[in-house]
């Protein structure tokens, strides 16, 4: 368990008036040191007080040998002591009251059950003493406005502004610090995260009102709920939360039981967490700090939807800034009539008033007529931002340079008076020259660098997401045979799993076990031909791979000869496989196969996915997934997510699929994991077969895998 | 017809000793203004002749009033004049015995009607002449070495070194240029290439010895006969090609008439033609940066396929690094046993060593021992080359910056001596700080910039394309019957187009038109059931959609039904439709559909296109395409590469499908696109079913839409 900080707790931590810097040394490559050459050299006006064993004082300011022999309570110690050390220093300062402290020693959950246990102790006490604790294994904090730059590596003088940086990776976090796009309000490295974790920062940032925008590298996410419960809030305050997520690629799949289960990462189900809790994914660094640089700007609150408009004065920068957009999936529609007969009159007849805009050389001998065009293109009720589009590379020498400022000039005095957000965007990531940077600047144009980061940048600002709100469904009752039957362990085969999904108000398709060949005709026959055959057991999960199905049986002959054959082909396939026989069921020929499952993704819990089913796992390889629970609404923008959604459509003369019916599956399989969630590794159910609209669905084959028992 | 120009013009051209500016004047916007202004500026040592009606010189030269006045015939001519005047000027330079031009005007061929006359009649002359000609509507050229900078715009001083640029947008070239990234050789604005084009500026360089790389943004293909021809030379010099092809988003589609076709859009084919031509393509100008760096650096000849190590100090850079590697398709193989040993004891206890190698504070305190690590992995047979990854913000203040000098130096002191390519790789796309960027680049080590063009460039690097090969396929015999028809015009539906593929060697399924039904229900029987009927009509090309197919008839009265409810659907749903009645079809239910087909794509001709056929079509949505001649080899690569791959392997119990017989048919397509192209706008076989290995291929339906006649 972490978070769930107090909020006076956090003030003290994150506005610590006084400080004491346990460990605290002249030494340079002591990390107290670097704490104590922080707050002295970033003006930190509040109270230091070293600590340390011998000396008189560090630095200039009067050391005591130890936390006791201080005549104040400090809001904050800094325990700059090795692991080992660590626990005495903390449960000292809480003894005398200190409410907040930061760990700056590795040597804890991250070097394995040694430090676990070191890092267990360490929480219990901090939470005994309702601490604040930043760490440990981390670089600490750092807020620019006050100085308080308790961080163990030196930091650098960092322009100041509305963007908090929240970061499991210390070094992340110097490096978004100190690009020098946008200014920082606070600099957290979290670290372990072992007592105050990012959704404590995220509690307090949020109630800041000079934050704008806060940006989190997440190596992991511990606590789902309370991160979730954090973004609402950060959320309510109308700032923008925007996360990178680093090491997705080593993470493991956990539901490997459920054959289709681990087509779904975990990595996937980052994304779709992200997505429905309001927080802007991005995929770099550079993403993450062009996104930055629009989200803490102007521009973010003026824009919302739309299109938008480019201007730039070389055809081919242009033309590649569209194919950018068209790929990254941002609207750049025509320009209205109006519009295009306005650009007429301002421009001579060889400019094509069009999105985009080439205004060709024109542009240089005359940019009044650019910023005239700005104008005129802000009028256009289709866009929603104007990308002026230049390149102004840093190469250029100051002659070179100058050429560009009467465009810089047009835009930043359009710029300056518009309610349209105008947003300069470079194809270089390297940015434009300097020059031209400086008038933009001077005007508080908003510049992102790189097209693709650039125009990520741009869509995220248009379509910022919204934490996802669901109808809670109807629970469902706790059927105590099948909890017995979870708790027993062992895999439910098709003909238990279905028993499981009938009692839980499913249509399943018609079937009837059989025993023996004879039994297995009658059957065919009561259900009426065409039949489908297969395996009865328990213990194979995977019938079609071991010749355990047979379809499309039209006689009793040839359910006969199915039956012998598919017993004798398992019983060689399979030879330790308890067979109980066939199961029998109706053939339905036509209908679209859907897959719907559940699969376990700690700490997340159960995750639900839905995609193409049947045979076309493999090749489509595609699932939606979300946490339940899942309502009606949540669930059909699940299936339109993938490829379901063309398959679903009238596509070349096939019936409309029956979409509610199996928005209804999804939703009833979140309420399975509401209900049976802690009994549950994997739910599998493929295929799930679409009917025509009004048909309804029907469950063909099913698998539960129930949660192993922990020891 | 572009391109062609004979190499003595080109060296003219592009080695000019001497050149004449017409139009040449000290006004500032004037576009022989600037050449006048660079060539002087630039130190151009040739002979400068401005030509001006009055004025008695020009920027201290010496001036003549006409061309007809020099007593010398200079190497090239600059037609700085309006595009009215320039005919005059190119045709008085070509009686002169001038053998290269460059003409700067615009009021050529983009401009409409009247402008492509006047292109027309430019290249006529210049031909007439044997001239090499750059533009017109272009920038024009500039040889830093020489200082010949025949340019219209400013040139800022330039970076010299290994890197040409072949530019359609002269905006383009000039950001390329002064990125400071790479030194430049050669910049080149295209134009509208009416005479030279990137072929020919392709087919002079590359026989340079200077030239390491050559960089082009291209807007169109005019003549990608000619471009494969001088991609040729330039590949046996060793020489690499990168391309940012631009404007894809707004080509139209050609093929309209096959539906199918209609998927594979021309930017599929651009890219597919700069793969079988061995040009590496990127998709945005970050990406030809980063990649031009590498490729004209020592680290492209260095590595050759094989696996990347990383290297750094934060883990959660380097977690980063890992992710994008693996989502660009980079290999981080793990290190050998014996690697991880030797790291073992050159390291700490709590260093772990693997791939990604995180060095931790180690690298600050000990940067020897970063030295070390480098030189172990470099043993490693796994690895090809080695990404320091390291992220030193541009905003760190000296000292900030100082700190990370040592692991600066580390990689400098490895890759000066080291075998094993070493790169520096920035998380930011802004690059390090200059501290660190000075002490590498003093070492040579090539530094990329951002994760992700950083990556890309590294994995351009490390799997450089070569030309495809093609073993040339025996030709068809062309028959008069078919080029009879298909002159004749109108679509050839499935009987008749099956016609043709049987003429042409192909297996198509058993089948007999009926037009009664009586003749249907005969057919049925012989065939043998189940079969299946469609309708025979020349005038539909979607039957499934309009009622036209019925699957799956099992007996006499169904036939007779089925054609009934087909020739009654099909009349009312396309009541204009000439309908011969129906073909019977045997139906087989195994195997796998794909689709393979023709479709124009000018000026490309006719493009094989290679997927998953069907009624998966629309939900897969993807295809393979290459230009004809296509070999057997050929013809598995294409297949390999879509998602048919996993669809004829051996999975889900199915029998593993005859790839080599579907690999025929798309030969034999091939072969039909080279005997008949002249007369084809698509050939859409789909589905072609794909039977058990050994059992071949089935193409159950088939169209075939001549090419429309000029009128």
């Amino acid at each position: 368990m972490n978070g769930a900080t107090s909020a006076e707790a956090m003030r003290r931590l994150m506005e610590a008036r006084s400080v004491a810097v346990v460990g605290a040394s002249e030494r340079p490559d002591a990390s107290a040191g670097f704490v104590m050459r922080n707050l002295l050299a970033h003006g930190y006006a509040g109270a230091v007080h070293p600590v340390h064993p011998t000396a008189r004082n560090v630095y200039g300011r009067k050391a005591v040998p130890r936390l006791a022999a201080l005549d104040v309570v400090p809001d904050a110690v800094v325990a700059g002591v090795a692991a080992e050390r660590v626990l005495d220093v903390i449960d000292e300062a809480g003894g005398l009251g200190i409410k907040a402290a930061v760990v700056l020693a590795s040597g804890f959950a991250e070097i394995g059950e040694e430090g676990r246990a070191r890092q267990a102790e360490l929480a219990r006490l901090a939470r005994g003493h309702a601490m604040a604790l930043c760490g440990p294994n981390c670089l600490g904090i750092y807020v620019p406005r006050t100085g308080l730059a308790l961080y163990s590596s030196r930091i650098s003088p960092m322009r100041r502004g509305a963007v908090a940086i929240v970061s499991h990776s210390g070094a992340g976090a110097i490096a978004l610090g100190n690009t020098g796009r946008f200014g920082i309000s606070h600099l957290v490295s979290v670290g372990n995260g072992a007592v105050t974790d990012m959704p404590d920062y995220l509690r307090y940032l949020a109630g800041l009102e000079d934050v704008r925008a806060i940006g989190l590298i997440i190596e992991q996410i511990r606590d789902p709920r309370s991160f979730a419960d954090a973004m609402a809030r950060v959320h309510a305050t109308g700032k923008a939360v925007l996360a990178l997520h680093v090491g997705r690629s080593v993470r493991g799949m956990v539901a490997t039981a459920a054959h289709t289960g681990a087509l779904a990462t975990s990595s996937a189900l980052i994304s779709a967490y992200f997505r429905d809790t309001g927080i802007i994914e991005v995929h770099t660094m550079d993403e993450l700090i062009e996104t930055a640089v629009l989200l803490s700007g102007k521009v973010a609150t003026a824009c919302a939807g739309g299109g938008v408009a480019a201007i730039g004065v070389s055809g081919g920068g242009l033309a590649h800034m569209s194919d950018v957009a068209e790929n990254v999936g941002i609207a750049m529609p025509p320009l209205t009539e109006e519009t295009r007969g306005a650009l007429r009159k301002l421009l001579p007849r060889y400019v094509t008033p069009g999105n985009p805009l080439d205004m060709t050389g024109i542009a240089f001998s005359e940019p009044g007529r650019y910023r005239k065009a700005l104008e005129v293109v802000a009028q256009d009720p289709a866009i929603s931002l104007i990308a002026a589009v230049q390149d102004v590379p840093k190469g250029l020498d100051e002659g070179g340079a100058e050429e560009y400022g009467g465009i810089a000039e047009a835009i930043a005095g359009f710029a300056v008076n518009a309610d349209m957000p105008v947003v300069f965007l470079s194809n270089l990531s390297a940015g434009p020259h300097r020059r031209i940077r400086s008038i933009l600047e001077a005007a508080d144009v908003p510049m992102v660098f790189g097209t693709r980061a650039g125009l990520l940048a741009i869509k995220r600002c248009l379509t910022r997401p919204q934490p996802r709100s669901v109808e809670p469904p109807q629970p469902l009752d706790r059927q105590e045979r099948w909890v017995e039957r979870l708790k027993q362990g062992g895999p439910l085969g098709e003909r238990e799993a279905k028993a499981f999904l009938r009692g839980h108000g499913m249509q399943i398709a018609l079937e009837r076990p059989a025993a023996t060949r004879a039994e297995a005709i009658a059957a065919a026959i009561d259900i009426g031909f065409p039949v489908v055959m297969k395996i009865d057991s328990s213990d194979l999960t995977h019938k079609t791979e071991i010749g355990g199905v047979r379809l499309d049986i039209r006689d009793a002959r040839a359910a006969g000869e199915s039956f012998d054959i598919i017993m004798e082909t398992v019983s060689r396939g399979a030879p330790r496989a308890v067979l109980r026989g066939v199961l029998v069921e109706q053939m339905i020929v036509d209908g679209t196969e859907a897959l719907v499952g559940l699969a376990r993704h700690e700490p997340f819990g159960l995750a639900v996915l839905v995609g193409v089913g049947g045979v076309l796992v493999e090749v489509i390889g595609e699932t939606a997934l979300s946490l339940p629970p899942i309502d009606i609404a949540g669930a059909k923008t699940l299936i339109g997510a993938t490829k379901l959604d063309t398959l679903l459509g009238a596509y070349r003369g096939r019936a409309v699929g029956d979409r509610n019916a199996l928005a209804e599956v999804v939703v009833q399989v979140s309420r399975i994991a509401l209900c049976y969630g802690d009994l549950i590794e994997a739910v599998d159910l493929n295929p799930v077969k679409v009917l025509a609209r009004g048909e309804g669905v029907r469950v063909l084959d099913a698998l539960i895998v129930p949660r192993a028992r922990r020891s």
